[in-house]
């Protein structure tokens, strides 16, 4: 028998108690400290190289630790791993421009999506990957485990135990990660008191806690103003749910952001009910709980709920609809977006959501040259879950029609989600949605990515939308086919002007392709008017007065 | 505008309350219950046609709770929804044939298989669906949300303040699902304590505690004794090593249950040696603690070790070892069946385990048509990733081996999970492990499914170990081409007597079967004296005397 190696099996841990002791002196009560001491904290916890992870939420920013380590002394402090699902602040890309972090695996960056392109191709961040949330919660866990964890919640009480408020989001799974593989756990939090309404994180899980100089920072996300809603949104709208919704008879879902989901969910008390398809579409979903819901909810769509999130002016009407959403004994929700994606990925029949690009192979992405955006959860929703092993029937029905089943598991039966990707032939500035090649091509050459950042692969791909019409692409039986389908509904973009009309007829008669006359809507009623709510005024009516949308969207 | 319906918002909150009001007579400091009103207690929470999950994991079993479920009067309690992991107790049965519960939807079944089988036939049971795992949470939080949940902890505090100890397992998801959608969370402990040594779950999460009158049933169902590891599987194993592990240089992985990974474990230290692997491959794993990687741990090959659950026997050892594995600021192991299987199955690049029978297109099942097994985790394991959206070098070469991808995504990159089966040609009393037909089929039609119960699809499996060699099956340009690579190591079955010589000839040709000699594997070397770990005192010697194997296992 081999001899075992006789080496020390708790470096970890003997590392993270230096750590804690290196900071004892800022602590009172254990593991408080105070906001103007929080520089120094992370300088005693953080060493360089490490794995670090900060909060950074669509709804819920460790904003305060953000702007710490953005100001750590790099001599210190330097060539940090950041390991965290959201770019979203300047300082998430100000420690990159510091020297203060060097290496970059995320999932999502909004406003410094421009900023993250730049700092790559400088050769400021080495890039790890671009992921789809879920699959870098699985990293944590794996060969990404954060060694210092920045995170924020509403409330801590003063044994230490945290209340997350209504955007629990991220928090319990990155926390989780951290403090087990004796890391370093440090909260921010809006206010210290006595009792938390509902313990979110357990006091024991949590190393340092910060009462931040202000509350943390929160972004209305996915509020939507329905003013802002087009008639062309609402004619593609119409056309999805009588092509899609209807046809597949959806109950569960997950719907993108964006102002065409926005549509369908202020359709479905108008056109839905026209369509008699009450009870039967729409009544599980997974979002968060967004404002254009609000009248599907009211109208009696819609049985469940649950959220990645929160979102801005919506906390009391969550409270108040708990036979619909997951809220906790304290009244409030009770959001997590570890669960919810895996609910979106293997519980719900279909994913909905817009794109910026869409190739001449039906893969789609939001990636641009300059502007590198993430994914978020999309992949993981936007994908056909192999793994999936019950069925319904919308799911079978899509399998069903699914072509090429033979060649991959022989006479068996097996069912597909529907994805489906709704996009305009040109968005702004005149930018065609459907173009030859992605931008993301380019990208991955310029950047030296290993893979080219692709949002939805156009195998998992089974519907486009546009004003044009629908395709179905799992019904093709090749990629030419495929290839003409994707110029059908193209329009007048390069790729659409490049499709043989006569192929397109014919795929009109095998309803690959179907437009707006094929589907019967007529253009008279696909407008405004149809939408359940017209502006945010309309939607603060129909909640009762229990939504309270943010000072900006307040306009009346 | 349409008005909205003034319908009541809160039921299920309501309802909520009146149960809990329903028992309070039976309660003490808010919720602690004594077990001899446990019946009388499910009575008030249950009601007819309630969705109800008993925890059952692998390692810890709910199992006074699930005895107490099967004593309720059938007129009070009735047509129960059971939704739960695993059915592992006669009492998890006992419940269908008393006409307490009448809906079935589940994960896995061991020694119940056979039970679950025939009530299913019989029209005892009405079967919703077999999930994986992580399905069946997610699905918890949508379609299938417990109204009440019966869990286990090893520990309460007064306060109620949950210590789940080595096995959380489950317990997290189920709770979560549960209680914050207005349902009722029951938890049977093995103790109340004034201090717990870690909160697993907190106090407000939960609404009644039991002490038991006896501690929680636990299985060591991942221990395999390395004195039954038959020469075949190690034959297989050093295949398994050289033609794949040290082909695609795999790191981060997960073992099924079976003594054919057990070989494999006990291999690295001495053949994986051998051929130079260390640090190379198996470096981050997902799985439970099994003792048979103890002298690899040993060695000096894992990084760490993330797990669904704990395993009898293995708490010392995993607590000396806090670099490796996941454990709290109290020692102990934290595992998490939920963020677990999210690894499994987007962080890492292989899933390798066994299977009852493939079939001719390369489907594989466990299930027969006298037992239904479930599968677990292994279709959420042991399937292609679609939304995976990072590189590895493993990944990155099965990608680029992979057949079909023009068809699929045009021009652009892609990789591949490797979904690895190691199949025996004949199981015990001489059943082929491959068939022209699964029995699943039969299955299906018997019990009237909608889908035939597949563990893993041919589409998803790359490659077959046989002792006759290796099928690389992601390599074959089409279905026919992947029948004959199944059929050329399938041995003496019935199924690989049919194989054409010339064929399998070409196939080996092209790397798409290799054979022992092909891998250059001398016969001579491959037995048992490879194990690095002979016998369960090897393995005891191995740990330092830190594992401590369950009485059955001492033979010495």
């Amino acid at each position: 028998m081999q001899e075992p190696c006789n080496r020390d099996w708790e470096t970890l841990k003997k590392d993270r108690a230096e750590r804690l002791k290196a900071a004892a002196h800022l602590t009172s009560n254990g593991k408080f400290v105070k906001y103007s001491d929080a520089v120094e904290l992370l300088q005693c916890v953080i060493k360089p190289y490490d794995i670090v992870n900060i909060e950074g939420d669509n709804q819920k920013q460790a904003d305060f630790l953000a702007e710490c380590l953005c100001r750590v002394d790099p001599k210190v402090v330097n060539n940090l791993h950041m390991v965290q699902s959201v770019i979203a602040l300047p300082e998430h890309t100000g420690v990159f421009a510091k020297g203060i972090a060097r290496k970059l695996d995320f999932s999502f960056s909004g406003t410094q999506a421009g900023a993250i392109a730049e700092l790559i191709n400088s050769g400021s961040v080495e890039l790890g990957a671009i992921h789809t949330y879920l699959e870098l919660y699985g990293r944590c866990f794996v060969d990404l485990t954060p060694r210092v964890a920045l995170v924020a919640g509403v409330q801590a009480d003063r044994l230490g135990n945290i209340y997350t408020g209504f955007s629990t989001e991220d928090t319990p799974a990155i926390v989780e990660a951290t403090k087990f593989k004796q890391g370093v756990v440090v909260f921010q939090v809006n206010e210290i008191v006595d009792k938390v309404p509902r313990v979110d994180i357990p006091a024991d899980w949590v190393d340092f806690i910060i009462k931040s100089p202000r509350p943390f920072y929160i972004e209305p996300l996915f509020t939507r103003d329905p003013a802002l809603i087009t008639d062309a949104q609402v004619l593609k709208g119409m056309m999805a749910l009588k092509g899609i919704y209807a046809e597949y008879l959806v109950q569960s879902l997950n719907h993108g952001i964006g102002f065409d989901t926005a549509a369908i969910e202020l359709l479905l008390p108008t056109y839905g009910e026209e369509l008699g398809l009450k009870g039967k579409i729409c009544t599980h979903f997974v979002l968060n709980p967004h404002p254009t819901l609000i009248p599907a909810i009211e109208s009696g769509w819609v049985r469940s709920i649950h959220c990645f999130g929160g979102e801005l002016g919506m906390e009391e009407y969550v409270t108040a609809r708990s036979d619909i959403f997951f809220n906790g004994p304290d009244g409030t929700l009770r959001s997590n977006r570890a669960f919810s994606q895996v609910a979106g990925h293997y519980a719900t029949d279909m994913f909905i959501g817009g794109t910026l690009q869409i190739d001449r192979w039906g893969n789609s992405s939001t990636a641009t040259t300059t502007r590198i955006s993430g994914f978020g959860g999309a992949p993981n929703m936007g994908c056909n879950a192999n793994g999936r092993r019950h069925s319904s029937a919308a799911w079978l029905k899509c399998g069903t029609e699914t072509t090429g089943k033979d060649n991959a598991i022989g006479g068996l039966t097996r069912g597909k989600k529907l994805v489906v990707q709704i996009a305009e032939t040109f968005r702004e500035k005149l930018a065609p949605g459907f173009v030859e090649e992605l931008d993301a091509v380019q990208l991955a050459k310029n950047a030296g990515l290993s893979l080219e950042p692709v949002m939805i692969y156009g195998d998992d791909l089974t519907h486009i939308v546009t004003e044009e019409g629908i395709a179905y692409l799992h019904k093709c039986c090749d990629m030419e086919e495929r290839m003409a389908a994707v110029r059908g509904i193209a329009g007048y973009t390069e790729l659409g002007l490049s499709a043989d009309p006569a192929e397109t007829r014919r795929l009109r008669e095998l309803d690959i392709i179907r437009t707006r006359e094929d589907l019967g809507i007529s253009i008279t009623n696909a407008n405004r008017s149809m939408l359940a709510a017209k502006n945010m005024r309309d939607l603060v009516k129909w909640s009762h007065g229990l939504y309270h949308p943010p000072m900006r969207y307040r306009t009346w």
